[in-house]
């Protein structure tokens, strides 16, 4: 399958090298990739330049948002949740019309430090408000409630038992995104339901950061045990 | 240990018998005594009359929220959130002072439907909002994640393999109300720190609720995986 991979953190860059592992056609898109390419020091989260990345993942290719999404069958939103309106405009509304749109990002505010709050909430999702600005896309909210690493590879933690969940309006949409998900190694996968159930899975944030800190580690997981 | 349970919902009753059961000695407030023991309908949520109820458990006392919290050394807020700042101006400042405060109320919103969403979140916790109401009270959150049998009876669910969160100031109180939740049946307590981290473990009632709708039934839990 052909993908788009918008985002080029440290989310993006681990799905899109499991994408490519398993054999798809992977495009990461940025906004400029002259300037992302050139870059030379880590990025704010401290992750090595993208340039180094992309150097050891020769199979996957940077792009323009709107080059990785035009051919794309699958769009995933890795970019962050502030910014992901803009780049998938950049990315080009046409582009994004009738193709599932999975949506991975969080919208955190880290505009009075940390623990970053959320800037869409509890009776909003940035889930629905890109399915509002796109409503051609067919947008799923997945992923977003656990550690990039895995996201992508859930079985470095307890052999995968643990639970993700999946969102959207268009079951067809929610079928593919789940199909990916087990191919990933995700074995519990919940549908919560139409898109604004991703205001639940949104809101999972607050408390995966506050566990983060009492953790001390990021590689944990929610599993819903019943 | 002197436990006032502050609340004749399902969630009062079901943790007030517990600890009945345990060997404490429990009162359950209420605004008004004689009116709600005169209610002969069910309650807004289908459950029997407090009084049918009341006159099963024998050993719980009904009492004002007052009568209830002046001798108590433990309160418990298990009102519905929008009522909690008055039941607990009801039960007396005095009465609350230097007193472990278990709050495992939900500021749930239910003005528009259900789903409902939450009257206080993401910057601000219910929690939050009772200790700046009520400094000198010790208040810690735990609790209102889960359905109220399995708050009370954990082992009901996967032999009580799943997790509980706390959050408060006091250590002490904390180590308290750590102690009770063991004593429940609780096996994997994670202290999410100070009293702010409730805002996580309010956050997490938007995905409860899309969970209790996706699964059918409300005996779920979470489970940190690590």
């Amino acid at each position: 399958m052909k993908v788009a991979v918008l985002g080029t953190g440290i989310v993006g860059r681990t799905l899109a090298a499991r994408l490519a592992e398993l054999g798809d056609e992977v495009t990461v898109g940025t906004r400029d990739v002259e300037a992302t390419m050139a870059r030379t020091e880590p990025d704010a989260m401290g992750n090595p330049p993208f340039a180094e990345w992309a150097h050891a993942h020769p199979q996957v290719t940077p792009a323009t948002f709107a080059h990785a999404a035009v051919d794309a069958e699958l769009v995933v939103n890795a970019t962050s949740g502030n910014a992901s309106i803009a780049a998938l405009e950049a990315a080009g509304r046409e582009n994004l019309a009738g193709k599932v749109l999975l949506d991975i990002a969080n919208p955190l505010d880290y505009s009075k430090g940390f623990p970053p709050s959320l800037s869409v909430s509890n009776t909003d999702s940035l889930a629905e408000q890109i399915q509002a600005a796109f409503p051609e896309a067919k947008v799923v909210k997945s992923l977003n409630t656990m550690n990039a690493s895995l996201m992508a590879d859930p079985r470095r933690l307890a052999d995968g038992d643990h639970t993700v969940f999946v969102s959207g309006n268009d079951a067809d949409a929610k079928q593919v995104v789940t199909e990916l998900l087990q191919t990933f190694g995700h074995t519990d996968v919940i549908d919560l339901g139409d898109l604004s159930t991703a205001r639940g899975a949104e809101t999972v944030l607050p408390i995966w950061i506050r566990l983060w800190g009492a953790l001390g580690v990021p590689m944990f997981q929610f599993k819903i045990v019943r």
